[in-house]
Protein backbone atom coordinates (compact mmCIF):
# COMPACT_ATOMS: atom_id res chain seq x y z
CA UNK A 1 0.00 0.00 0.00
CA UNK A 2 1.31 3.67 -0.89
CA UNK A 3 0.17 6.72 0.37
CA UNK A 4 1.07 9.68 -2.16
CA UNK A 5 1.94 12.59 -0.01
CA UNK A 6 2.88 16.52 -0.60
CA UNK A 7 6.05 18.12 0.57
CA UNK A 8 7.98 21.44 -0.02
CA UNK A 9 11.52 21.71 0.51
CA UNK A 10 11.44 19.16 3.36
CA UNK A 11 10.60 15.92 2.19
CA UNK A 12 10.20 15.08 5.42
CA UNK A 13 7.41 17.22 6.11
CA UNK A 14 4.70 16.28 4.61
CA UNK A 15 2.27 18.99 5.08
CA UNK A 16 -1.39 18.30 3.40
CA UNK A 17 -4.21 18.76 6.02
CA UNK A 18 -6.08 15.53 3.90
CA UNK A 19 -2.67 13.37 3.85
CA UNK A 20 -2.28 13.50 7.25
CA UNK A 21 -7.00 12.47 7.86
CA UNK A 22 -5.76 9.48 5.64
CA UNK A 23 -2.13 8.33 7.57
CA UNK A 24 -3.91 8.24 10.94
CA UNK A 25 -6.89 6.57 9.62
CA UNK A 26 -4.28 4.12 8.48
CA UNK A 27 -2.24 3.69 11.74
CA UNK A 28 -5.29 3.30 13.86
CA UNK A 29 -6.17 0.64 11.27
CA UNK A 30 -2.93 -1.03 12.07
CA UNK A 31 -2.02 -1.29 7.94
CA UNK A 32 1.40 -0.71 7.05
CA UNK A 33 2.00 2.19 4.29
CA UNK A 34 4.56 3.34 2.22
CA UNK A 35 4.89 7.33 1.83
CA UNK A 36 5.66 8.79 -1.32
CA UNK A 37 6.70 12.21 -1.29
CA UNK A 38 5.56 14.54 -4.50
CA UNK A 39 5.65 18.49 -4.55
CA UNK A 40 2.38 19.98 -6.50
CA UNK A 41 3.88 19.74 -10.03
CA UNK A 42 4.13 16.16 -9.36
CA UNK A 43 1.49 15.35 -8.88
CA UNK A 44 -0.50 15.10 -12.50
CA UNK A 45 2.30 12.86 -13.66
CA UNK A 46 1.17 9.88 -11.90
CA UNK A 47 0.86 7.12 -14.40
CA UNK A 48 -2.99 6.56 -14.37
CA UNK A 49 -4.60 8.33 -12.28
CA UNK A 50 -6.18 11.39 -12.83
CA UNK A 51 -5.70 13.08 -9.31
CA UNK A 52 -4.61 16.85 -9.12
CA UNK A 53 -4.58 15.98 -5.30
CA UNK A 54 -3.41 14.24 -3.04
CA UNK A 55 -4.20 12.41 -0.91
CA UNK A 56 -3.75 9.19 -3.62
CA UNK A 57 -3.92 5.89 -1.72
CA UNK A 58 -2.63 3.02 -4.26
CA UNK A 59 -3.87 -0.65 -3.15
CA UNK A 60 -4.45 -3.84 -4.73
CA UNK A 61 -3.64 -2.18 -8.32
CA UNK A 62 -6.18 0.45 -7.61
CA UNK A 63 -5.72 4.61 -6.97
CA UNK A 64 -8.35 5.80 -4.52
CA UNK A 65 -8.54 9.71 -4.17
CA UNK A 66 -10.09 12.35 -1.50
CA UNK A 67 -9.54 11.51 1.78
CA UNK A 68 -13.45 10.82 2.92
CA UNK A 69 -13.48 8.21 -0.04
CA UNK A 70 -10.07 6.53 1.23
CA UNK A 71 -11.42 6.69 4.80
CA UNK A 72 -14.67 5.04 3.34
CA UNK A 73 -12.56 2.19 1.66
CA UNK A 74 -10.22 1.60 4.17
CA UNK A 75 -13.87 1.05 6.88
CA UNK A 76 -14.82 -0.85 3.41
CA UNK A 77 -12.12 -2.92 3.17
CA UNK A 78 -10.43 -3.64 6.41
CA UNK A 79 -13.76 -4.61 8.31
CA UNK A 80 -12.18 -6.94 10.56
CA UNK A 81 -9.65 -3.90 11.89
CA UNK A 82 -10.28 -1.46 14.33
CA UNK A 83 -13.43 0.65 13.09
CA UNK A 84 -12.83 4.39 11.99
CA UNK A 85 -16.57 5.16 12.45
CA UNK A 86 -17.74 2.75 15.08
CA UNK A 87 -20.76 2.58 13.10
CA UNK A 88 -23.21 4.45 10.86
CA UNK A 89 -23.40 7.27 13.63
CA UNK A 90 -19.93 7.58 13.61
CA UNK A 91 -19.90 7.91 9.97
CA UNK A 92 -22.57 10.23 9.50
CA UNK A 93 -20.57 12.54 12.03
CA UNK A 94 -17.06 11.86 10.46
CA UNK A 95 -19.24 12.63 7.44
CA UNK A 96 -20.57 15.98 8.83
CA UNK A 97 -17.26 17.49 10.48
CA UNK A 98 -15.65 16.86 7.09
CA UNK A 99 -18.13 19.34 5.65
CA UNK A 100 -18.35 22.00 8.92
CA UNK A 101 -14.07 22.03 8.85
CA UNK A 102 -14.13 22.75 5.84
CA UNK A 103 -16.52 25.24 5.65
CA UNK A 104 -15.44 26.75 8.92
CA UNK A 105 -11.93 26.49 9.54
CA UNK A 106 -10.05 25.41 6.60
CA UNK A 107 -10.67 28.80 4.72
CA UNK A 108 -9.59 31.49 6.98
CA UNK A 109 -6.70 28.88 8.20
CA UNK A 110 -5.79 28.98 4.73
CA UNK A 111 -5.97 33.16 4.20
CA UNK A 112 -3.68 32.72 7.15
CA UNK A 113 -1.36 30.66 6.29
CA UNK A 114 -1.00 31.09 2.30
CA UNK A 115 2.30 33.19 2.44
CA UNK A 116 3.59 30.55 4.65
CA UNK A 117 2.72 27.55 2.28
CA UNK A 118 4.51 29.17 -0.63
CA UNK A 119 7.83 29.78 1.35
CA UNK A 120 7.59 26.26 2.35
CA UNK A 121 7.70 25.01 -1.25
CA UNK A 122 9.97 23.60 -3.52
CA UNK A 123 11.22 26.22 -5.74
CA UNK A 124 9.96 24.22 -8.97
CA UNK A 125 6.11 24.64 -7.47
CA UNK A 126 5.97 28.32 -6.71
CA UNK A 127 4.92 29.64 -9.77
CA UNK A 128 2.15 27.04 -9.90
CA UNK A 129 1.31 27.72 -6.34
CA UNK A 130 1.22 31.50 -6.74
CA UNK A 131 -0.78 31.81 -9.88
CA UNK A 132 -3.62 29.17 -9.04
CA UNK A 133 -4.12 30.56 -5.26
CA UNK A 134 -3.95 34.40 -6.21
CA UNK A 135 -6.69 33.45 -8.54
CA UNK A 136 -8.59 32.01 -5.83
CA UNK A 137 -7.93 34.53 -2.95
CA UNK A 138 -8.64 37.25 -5.58
CA UNK A 139 -5.24 38.74 -3.82
CA UNK A 140 -1.48 38.56 -4.07
CA UNK A 141 0.16 36.31 -1.13
CA UNK A 142 1.86 39.22 0.01
CA UNK A 143 -1.32 41.22 0.48
CA UNK A 144 -2.98 38.12 2.13
CA UNK A 145 -0.68 38.14 5.06
CA UNK A 146 -0.96 41.15 5.48
CA UNK A 147 -4.58 40.48 7.03
CA UNK A 148 -2.79 36.99 8.82
CA UNK A 149 -4.34 38.55 12.18
CA UNK A 150 -7.74 38.58 11.18
CA UNK A 151 -7.80 35.33 9.16
CA UNK A 152 -6.08 33.28 12.52
CA UNK A 153 -8.96 35.23 14.43
CA UNK A 154 -11.77 34.50 11.99
CA UNK A 155 -10.70 30.74 12.23
CA UNK A 156 -9.92 30.74 16.37
CA UNK A 157 -13.64 32.63 17.02
CA UNK A 158 -14.89 29.16 14.86
CA UNK A 159 -13.16 26.90 17.09
CA UNK A 160 -16.08 27.45 19.70
CA UNK A 161 -17.87 24.33 19.15
CA UNK A 162 -14.93 22.01 18.76
CA UNK A 163 -13.77 23.64 22.19
CA UNK A 164 -16.98 23.10 23.80
CA UNK A 165 -17.23 19.86 22.92
CA UNK A 166 -13.83 19.07 24.33
CA UNK A 167 -14.49 20.15 27.87
CA UNK A 168 -16.39 16.92 28.68
CA UNK A 169 -15.08 14.71 26.40
CA UNK A 170 -11.49 13.74 25.72
CA UNK A 171 -11.75 13.43 21.83
CA UNK A 172 -14.39 14.01 19.66
CA UNK A 173 -15.09 10.28 19.04
CA UNK A 174 -15.89 10.47 22.77
CA UNK A 175 -13.22 8.55 24.82
CA UNK A 176 -11.28 7.03 22.47
CA UNK A 177 -10.16 8.69 19.11
CA UNK A 178 -11.65 7.71 15.78
CA UNK A 179 -11.78 9.43 12.09
CA UNK A 180 -13.77 12.35 13.24
CA UNK A 181 -10.43 12.89 15.19
CA UNK A 182 -8.50 12.41 12.34
CA UNK A 183 -10.22 14.61 10.58
CA UNK A 184 -9.22 17.58 12.68
CA UNK A 185 -6.38 16.82 13.70
CA UNK A 186 -5.20 17.05 9.42
CA UNK A 187 -5.65 21.18 9.82
CA UNK A 188 -3.08 21.53 12.74
CA UNK A 189 -0.43 19.25 11.53
CA UNK A 190 -0.91 21.46 8.14
CA UNK A 191 -0.32 24.87 10.05
CA UNK A 192 2.50 23.16 12.07
CA UNK A 193 4.10 21.79 8.90
CA UNK A 194 4.55 25.11 7.24
CA UNK A 195 4.18 27.80 9.82
CA UNK A 196 5.63 28.91 13.41
CA UNK A 197 1.68 30.55 13.80
CA UNK A 198 0.67 29.68 17.07
CA UNK A 199 -3.19 28.54 16.44
CA UNK A 200 -4.26 27.48 20.01
CA UNK A 201 -3.58 28.83 24.22
CA UNK A 202 -2.59 26.72 26.75
CA UNK A 203 -5.94 27.02 28.29
CA UNK A 204 -8.45 25.75 25.73
CA UNK A 205 -9.43 22.15 25.22
CA UNK A 206 -8.18 22.00 21.94
CA UNK A 207 -4.78 22.28 23.03
CA UNK A 208 -4.71 19.18 24.94
CA UNK A 209 -6.78 17.50 22.28
CA UNK A 210 -3.98 18.40 20.30
CA UNK A 211 -1.40 16.54 22.74
CA UNK A 212 -3.00 13.66 23.29
CA UNK A 213 -3.05 13.45 19.66
CA UNK A 214 0.33 13.92 18.97
CA UNK A 215 1.33 10.48 21.45
CA UNK A 216 -0.93 8.79 19.36
CA UNK A 217 0.58 5.60 17.51
CA UNK A 218 3.73 6.16 19.02
CA UNK A 219 3.71 9.86 18.37
CA UNK A 220 3.20 9.95 14.67
CA UNK A 221 2.34 13.01 14.29
CA UNK A 222 5.54 14.29 15.92
CA UNK A 223 7.43 13.99 12.83
CA UNK A 224 5.97 17.03 12.23
CA UNK A 225 8.34 19.80 13.33
CA UNK A 226 7.15 23.01 14.62
CA UNK A 227 8.98 25.65 11.83
CA UNK A 228 10.09 28.54 13.22
CA UNK B 1 -44.54 12.79 32.55
CA UNK B 2 -44.95 16.70 31.80
CA UNK B 3 -42.77 19.00 29.65
CA UNK B 4 -43.19 22.63 30.52
CA UNK B 5 -43.47 24.43 27.51
CA UNK B 6 -43.17 27.93 26.21
CA UNK B 7 -45.83 29.59 24.13
CA UNK B 8 -47.68 33.41 22.91
CA UNK B 9 -50.78 34.41 22.74
CA UNK B 10 -51.94 31.04 21.00
CA UNK B 11 -51.54 28.32 23.96
CA UNK B 12 -51.38 25.79 20.94
CA UNK B 13 -48.20 26.70 19.59
CA UNK B 14 -45.26 25.83 21.86
CA UNK B 15 -42.48 27.65 19.45
CA UNK B 16 -39.27 27.15 21.64
CA UNK B 17 -36.49 25.02 19.94
CA UNK B 18 -34.88 23.47 22.92
CA UNK B 19 -38.83 22.16 23.72
CA UNK B 20 -39.24 20.62 20.62
CA UNK B 21 -36.38 18.49 20.64
CA UNK B 22 -37.11 17.26 23.59
CA UNK B 23 -40.83 16.60 22.45
CA UNK B 24 -39.67 14.82 19.24
CA UNK B 25 -37.18 12.79 21.31
CA UNK B 26 -40.03 11.60 23.33
CA UNK B 27 -42.14 10.49 20.45
CA UNK B 28 -39.03 8.83 19.65
CA UNK B 29 -38.91 6.72 22.61
CA UNK B 30 -42.80 5.99 22.33
CA UNK B 31 -43.21 8.03 25.49
CA UNK B 32 -46.92 9.54 26.46
CA UNK B 33 -46.23 13.05 28.20
CA UNK B 34 -48.77 15.86 28.86
CA UNK B 35 -47.79 19.51 27.61
CA UNK B 36 -47.88 21.91 29.96
CA UNK B 37 -48.12 25.67 28.65
CA UNK B 38 -46.48 28.54 30.05
CA UNK B 39 -45.39 31.71 28.87
CA UNK B 40 -42.36 33.18 29.91
CA UNK B 41 -42.66 35.13 33.15
CA UNK B 42 -44.76 32.18 34.35
CA UNK B 43 -41.53 29.94 34.47
CA UNK B 44 -39.37 30.87 37.39
CA UNK B 45 -42.90 30.52 39.87
CA UNK B 46 -43.13 26.36 38.97
CA UNK B 47 -42.67 25.30 42.90
CA UNK B 48 -39.45 23.50 43.71
CA UNK B 49 -37.59 24.53 40.46
CA UNK B 50 -34.61 26.80 40.12
CA UNK B 51 -34.99 26.84 36.07
CA UNK B 52 -35.72 30.06 34.49
CA UNK B 53 -35.89 28.84 30.82
CA UNK B 54 -38.21 25.39 29.37
CA UNK B 55 -37.60 22.51 28.39
CA UNK B 56 -38.59 21.21 32.13
CA UNK B 57 -39.04 17.16 32.51
CA UNK B 58 -41.34 16.42 35.15
CA UNK B 59 -40.68 12.56 35.66
CA UNK B 60 -41.14 10.28 39.02
CA UNK B 61 -41.10 13.32 41.24
CA UNK B 62 -37.86 15.20 39.35
CA UNK B 63 -37.55 17.86 37.74
CA UNK B 64 -34.84 18.06 34.77
CA UNK B 65 -33.75 21.18 32.68
CA UNK B 66 -32.18 21.68 29.38
CA UNK B 67 -32.65 19.93 26.70
CA UNK B 68 -29.14 18.20 26.08
CA UNK B 69 -29.70 16.80 30.20
CA UNK B 70 -33.07 15.60 29.08
CA UNK B 71 -32.02 13.79 26.09
CA UNK B 72 -29.27 12.05 28.62
CA UNK B 73 -31.63 11.66 31.40
CA UNK B 74 -34.22 10.03 28.50
CA UNK B 75 -31.41 7.99 26.87
CA UNK B 76 -30.56 6.45 30.53
CA UNK B 77 -33.68 5.89 32.42
CA UNK B 78 -35.23 4.34 28.92
CA UNK B 79 -32.63 2.04 27.43
CA UNK B 80 -35.19 -0.21 26.34
CA UNK B 81 -36.60 1.98 24.24
CA UNK B 82 -35.31 3.21 21.01
CA UNK B 83 -31.75 4.67 21.19
CA UNK B 84 -31.48 8.62 20.62
CA UNK B 85 -27.83 7.89 19.90
CA UNK B 86 -27.30 4.59 18.52
CA UNK B 87 -24.15 4.57 21.21
CA UNK B 88 -21.14 6.63 21.78
CA UNK B 89 -20.51 7.75 18.66
CA UNK B 90 -23.45 8.88 17.83
CA UNK B 91 -24.03 10.76 20.91
CA UNK B 92 -20.66 12.76 20.49
CA UNK B 93 -21.84 13.49 17.26
CA UNK B 94 -25.60 15.40 18.81
CA UNK B 95 -23.75 17.00 21.03
CA UNK B 96 -20.98 18.36 19.06
CA UNK B 97 -24.11 19.76 16.65
CA UNK B 98 -26.12 20.75 19.76
CA UNK B 99 -22.66 23.49 20.05
CA UNK B 100 -22.20 24.05 15.98
CA UNK B 101 -25.75 24.93 15.35
CA UNK B 102 -26.16 26.91 19.02
CA UNK B 103 -23.18 28.56 17.46
CA UNK B 104 -23.91 29.11 14.16
CA UNK B 105 -27.38 28.91 13.30
CA UNK B 106 -28.95 30.47 16.21
CA UNK B 107 -27.74 33.83 16.48
CA UNK B 108 -28.18 34.59 13.20
CA UNK B 109 -31.60 33.11 13.35
CA UNK B 110 -32.78 34.82 16.74
CA UNK B 111 -31.76 38.43 15.16
CA UNK B 112 -33.91 37.74 12.35
CA UNK B 113 -37.30 36.66 14.06
CA UNK B 114 -36.57 38.79 17.58
CA UNK B 115 -39.47 41.43 16.75
CA UNK B 116 -41.43 38.30 15.30
CA UNK B 117 -41.21 36.27 18.77
CA UNK B 118 -42.19 39.80 20.45
CA UNK B 119 -45.55 40.27 18.26
CA UNK B 120 -46.57 36.45 19.11
CA UNK B 121 -46.19 37.05 22.43
CA UNK B 122 -48.56 36.59 25.45
CA UNK B 123 -48.85 40.64 26.32
CA UNK B 124 -47.93 39.96 29.99
CA UNK B 125 -44.52 39.10 28.49
CA UNK B 126 -43.79 41.43 26.48
CA UNK B 127 -42.12 44.08 28.85
CA UNK B 128 -39.81 41.34 30.26
CA UNK B 129 -39.12 40.02 26.81
CA UNK B 130 -37.96 43.35 25.42
CA UNK B 131 -35.87 44.40 28.40
CA UNK B 132 -33.87 40.82 28.61
CA UNK B 133 -33.28 41.08 24.91
CA UNK B 134 -32.64 44.30 23.82
CA UNK B 135 -30.11 43.77 26.76
CA UNK B 136 -28.71 40.92 24.59
CA UNK B 137 -29.24 42.55 21.50
CA UNK B 138 -27.15 45.79 22.50
CA UNK B 139 -30.31 47.65 20.08
CA UNK B 140 -33.60 47.66 20.28
CA UNK B 141 -36.14 44.81 18.71
CA UNK B 142 -37.39 47.30 15.92
CA UNK B 143 -33.80 48.05 15.00
CA UNK B 144 -32.48 44.45 14.66
CA UNK B 145 -35.89 43.66 12.67
CA UNK B 146 -34.63 46.57 10.20
CA UNK B 147 -31.39 43.73 9.75
CA UNK B 148 -33.71 41.06 9.28
CA UNK B 149 -32.23 39.81 5.58
CA UNK B 150 -29.12 40.38 7.07
CA UNK B 151 -29.38 37.97 10.00
CA UNK B 152 -31.46 35.70 7.78
CA UNK B 153 -28.23 35.53 5.03
CA UNK B 154 -25.98 34.81 8.04
CA UNK B 155 -27.82 32.12 8.83
CA UNK B 156 -28.53 30.75 5.70
CA UNK B 157 -24.72 31.07 5.10
CA UNK B 158 -23.62 28.64 7.72
CA UNK B 159 -26.65 26.32 5.99
CA UNK B 160 -24.01 25.19 3.93
CA UNK B 161 -22.44 21.62 5.73
CA UNK B 162 -25.47 20.50 6.99
CA UNK B 163 -27.09 20.94 3.38
CA UNK B 164 -24.24 19.11 2.32
CA UNK B 165 -24.21 15.89 4.66
CA UNK B 166 -27.51 15.84 3.72
CA UNK B 167 -26.75 15.12 0.08
CA UNK B 168 -25.78 11.71 0.00
CA UNK B 169 -28.31 10.55 3.29
CA UNK B 170 -32.21 11.32 4.38
CA UNK B 171 -31.35 12.01 7.91
CA UNK B 172 -28.25 13.81 9.80
CA UNK B 173 -28.10 10.10 11.99
CA UNK B 174 -27.97 8.22 8.86
CA UNK B 175 -30.53 6.65 7.12
CA UNK B 176 -32.80 7.08 10.07
CA UNK B 177 -33.72 10.38 12.17
CA UNK B 178 -32.42 10.70 15.70
CA UNK B 179 -31.42 13.21 18.10
CA UNK B 180 -29.25 14.94 16.15
CA UNK B 181 -31.97 15.45 13.85
CA UNK B 182 -34.02 16.64 16.60
CA UNK B 183 -31.61 19.12 17.76
CA UNK B 184 -31.43 20.44 13.80
CA UNK B 185 -35.63 20.70 13.75
CA UNK B 186 -36.06 22.63 16.76
CA UNK B 187 -34.70 25.65 15.03
CA UNK B 188 -37.09 25.45 12.08
CA UNK B 189 -39.75 24.73 14.36
CA UNK B 190 -39.53 28.22 16.57
CA UNK B 191 -39.04 30.38 13.06
CA UNK B 192 -42.32 28.47 11.65
CA UNK B 193 -44.21 29.11 15.07
CA UNK B 194 -43.48 32.82 15.35
CA UNK B 195 -42.83 33.81 11.80
CA UNK B 196 -44.11 33.77 7.87
CA UNK B 197 -39.78 33.87 7.24
CA UNK B 198 -38.77 31.73 4.34
CA UNK B 199 -35.70 29.92 5.88
CA UNK B 200 -35.29 27.36 2.91
CA UNK B 201 -35.21 26.86 -0.73
CA UNK B 202 -37.10 24.06 -2.57
CA UNK B 203 -34.08 22.86 -4.10
CA UNK B 204 -31.63 22.55 -0.93
CA UNK B 205 -31.69 19.09 0.72
CA UNK B 206 -32.66 20.62 3.85
CA UNK B 207 -36.04 21.30 2.51
CA UNK B 208 -37.02 17.62 1.65
CA UNK B 209 -35.11 16.88 5.22
CA UNK B 210 -37.67 19.43 7.27
CA UNK B 211 -40.76 17.55 5.13
CA UNK B 212 -39.54 14.09 6.03
CA UNK B 213 -39.28 15.70 10.00
CA UNK B 214 -42.79 17.26 9.34
CA UNK B 215 -43.96 13.21 8.59
CA UNK B 216 -42.24 11.41 11.64
CA UNK B 217 -44.47 10.55 14.66
CA UNK B 218 -48.02 10.93 12.73
CA UNK B 219 -46.96 14.10 11.69
CA UNK B 220 -45.98 15.21 15.10
CA UNK B 221 -44.74 19.10 14.09
CA UNK B 222 -47.14 19.78 12.05
CA UNK B 223 -48.97 21.53 14.87
CA UNK B 224 -47.50 24.48 14.27
CA UNK B 225 -49.16 25.63 11.77
CA UNK B 226 -47.12 28.44 9.46
CA UNK B 227 -47.69 32.03 10.84
CA UNK B 228 -48.72 34.61 8.29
Amino acid sequence: MKLYDLVGKDKTQGFSPNVWRVRMALAHKGLEVEMVPLIFTEIPNIEGVEAKTVPILEHDGKYITDSWHIACYLEETFPEKPSLFGGDEGKAYAHFIHFSSSYNLTTPLFQALALDIFHALDERDRDYFRETREKRLGKTLEETAEHQAESLAAFVKQLWPYNQTLKTQDFFNGDSPAYVDYTMYGLFQWAKGVSPLKLLSEDEPLYAWRGRMDDLFDGLGKVIKVRS
